[in-house]
């Protein structure tokens, strides 16, 4: 065994450590398909202070260390790329403090979204991000990829959420960034730089979280076009209007017809989208807003528009976008979901330009995703091990970013560069950015032990070695 | 000459380079008493291209660059500690776009920021950041300090607003940052990371500034008492009560007594505390909201709630706390307004120690500020020329720093810490926290040029050798 597996086992105790096939193989990969690396080593620290040892011991001996939440990652941004150590967090999995003055949670990275949303809940108050992961993701690995949801377009994403962070650099030592604190500019922003940063600068040990009051009330509709256009346009005139949903989702033709045949909830199946739109608040602005949307649904020729009457109502409607990912991944072995987002002026050009890429690669693609905040799921249903359609997939999603970038978009919206969309960054970014962002990386973590392979794609490539 | 000056004369025409002894001293200075240093020439750019040429010049010949609004802060943020260049961008002060789509407005560093607020108000929208400067505050001076002002509690600051940046980086490439996009997780954030990064890691040529729909009306209160334990109490009450208001500012007895000798608005001198609040939003909940904060102050035995009923007398209300500073300032030769920041639960407890500390080093201090986000304006008339009182000044506000940090707070909330302040930053970020921010800066900016001898105290405060 090599020494600093040795050494690691010392600071968690045996238990705690696993080298086992086993253990290697169920942390090689997490939720994007085609990535797989096997580590050397899995730990599960108890506390801050085990995994500052472990990191020290880490750098020491040049060992690259991916933090993993429940892997639900979407960009391979939790493979072991090159080996080395996993380290989890369902030992760290504690609310350390609610604190209803000044309305923060202090969480520890092992919790799990939903208990955040549900702590709040029960005292009245609301923490708004919801990647579709929620009830499995913890809130460390929503803090390293800055998840986003279906709520983002009127109440942002985790970023916004998150006043300060405990860190371990990647030299061992334990920093504080932020406070409970609506205002603090001393210095650089640091806890905005680490949210985000794809456990590339350091590991996150604690958090403390930013709660709203609870909105009061909330409600559902949904409206069926014959034309992405016409929805689109529906999408606009609501802001044009000044009105905020806090949800406002579409799916297109394809993927109407997988959630029906999947879930059977009614949808028409020879629609060309449909706009599921929520709207919260207080009771008496929501019901203004919602006529309203629904007059503007009409305005732009809607088929139907159906608003659910009760909670039973609509959870069914939410369900038609909710299961829109398992409905389609029932369609073949391999999906890949993809979150290439554009400025909502552009969506229905993006749909458009997204069904002829499809068709020019001859792939099935189906998208649907936040109409109100741009960021759309291509979403192909294909299989891995036909390696000759593998490759026109991959071509056909390197001309979607391409076309979002020149939409004035990017490549992820809220699923993170990972090592999946590593090769792209430069379409975003360019060689200034990307040059710029290496510079940050090394002045942080010297010798690049912290998620090596993630967010840079080529030149951190090549396996660190691992002194044994 | 300096043969760096001719050469940046050559790229921004003879009219808008100045080197004449009247021009060095206008720029020598800004609002923040007793620091001063004379730059050796001052530019005016025309554009980013010329930006960049000028930036790269500086960057060849080792020169610092100052970048410069408005010149109103109160950090000493935009003083040339170190002689170099001073930019000026009154010449790059358009409004570049509105986006009624996606909501947006791009502009140029010069645009003042009340400007940008009368043109989203006259489209129904709403650019919510208020520093008190604003009247003649640019947004490029807003974005480089991370400006707050009275609506942080409900809106947020600046940062919260800037979605995408074009800015020169120190070897005098152009990038650009974010989008029109609510999401957008492709590598690091640069734009969080360059708004209130001081003018220390580039200069900001473009912004693209994200609107909100204009609130429906806006109704202020003011609410008097004879403690400033009722007053913060209240605070604390009415955030209990799930209700966030638009502005909740508070001033102590010193500034009612400056403001009332002042502005005679009919404030009762022997009040201890008086509480600005206002809500804004839809009139049927602002109506409700404000009903039941009048309860609450009430219930916290206020002596008096006047709830104005015109817009003239909401006017009024809010002169007592925006004439604040001018009030105060009229006491004595020189004012220095700071800003320690708490959390919100601490502001009573801050108040006190403010008094105390005060007390300790016979020095007079009035406090006022953003109660609602526990960001704190300690303000101490005194005489800059009276050395021996000067003195007990810094002394009292380092004991006020040391406190804000022990209650969990910070030394700054929305002013930065430019030269001023950088020899309390280890007080909040730590030696770690400085040795990485500084890693980071060299990782921008390996010449130091940019902005030099700000947010860093001691190892950046020699002079850079200016080769001339």
């Amino acid at each position: 065994m090599a020494p600093w597996i040795n050494a690691i086992r010392e600071v968690v105790g045996e238990k705690h450590l696993h080298t086992k096939a086993s253990s290697l193989l169920a942390y090689s990969y997490d939720a994007t398909p085609n990535f797989q690396a096997l580590p050397d080593a899995v730990a599960a620290p108890r506390n801050t202070e085990e995994v500052a040892a472990i990191v020290k011991l880490c750098n020491e001996y040049h060992v690259p260390i991916v933090p993993r939440g429940s892997g639900t990652n979407l960009a391979a941004g939790t493979t072991p790329t090159q080996g080395g150590l996993v380290l989890l967090f369902h030992r760290m999995d504690k609310i350390m403090e609610f604190d209803d003055e000044n309305l923060t949670m202090t969480v520890q990275p092992g919790v799990i979204t939903q208990d955040i949303c549900n702590l709040a809940e029960s005292q009245g108050l609301f923490y708004p991000p919801d990647p579709s992961s929620m009830k499995i993701s913890t809130i460390g690995g929503n803090i390293n990829e800055n998840s986003g949801g279906l709520r983002g377009l009127k109440y942002g994403v985790t970023k916004d959420y998150i006043l300060a962070l405990e860190v371990v650099l990647p030299t061992g030592k334990i920093i504080r960034t932020g406070g409970k604190l609506a205002k603090d500019v001393a210095g650089y922003d640091l806890t905005k730089l680490f949210v985000g940063s794809e456990g590339t600068l350091g590991i996150i040990t604690e958090a403390t979280l930013k709660l709203v009051p609870q909105p009061e009330t909330k409600k559902t509709m949904l409206a069926i076009y014959d034309s992405m256009e016409k929805a689109a346009a529906t999408v606009s005139a609501i802001i044009a209007n000044r009105i905020i949903p806090a949800t406002m989702e579409f799916i297109d033709r394809p993927t109407i017809q997988a959630v029906e045949s999947y879930a059977q909830i009614g949808l028409p199946v020879d629609a060309e989208a449909v706009l599921l739109i929520e709207q919260d608040g207080v009771e008496s602005v929501v019901d203004q807003d919602i006529q309203e949307i629904q007059a503007i649904c009409t305005e732009n020729e809607a088929i139907r528009v159906q608003i659910a009457e009760t909670e039973a109502d609509a959870h069914a409607l939410r369900e038609a976008r909710r299961t829109a990912l398992s409905a389609l991944a029932r369609l073949s072995p391999t999906t890949i979901l993809e979150d290439a987002t554009v400025p909502r002026s552009e969506i229905a050009t993006m749909v458009r330009a997204i069904n002829d890429i499809a068709s020019t690669f001859n792939v099935t693609i189906a998208t649907f995703g936040h109409a109100g905040d741009g960021n759309l799921h291509p979403t192909c249903t294909t299989d891995v091990r036909n390696k000759e359609e593998w490759e026109r997939v991959e071509q056909a999603f390197e001309a979607i970013f391409k076309k979002a970038i020149e939409l004035g978009g990017t490549i992820t919206g809220e699923h993170g560069v990972g090592e999946m969309k590593s090769p792209y960054l430069a379409l975003k970014v360019g060689e200034e950015g990307i040059e710029l962002m290496k510079a940050m990386k090394l002045s942080f973590d010297p010798n690049q032990i912290m998620n090596p392979g993630k967010i840079f794609a080529k030149s951190t490539r090549k396996r660190v070695v691992v002194q044994t």
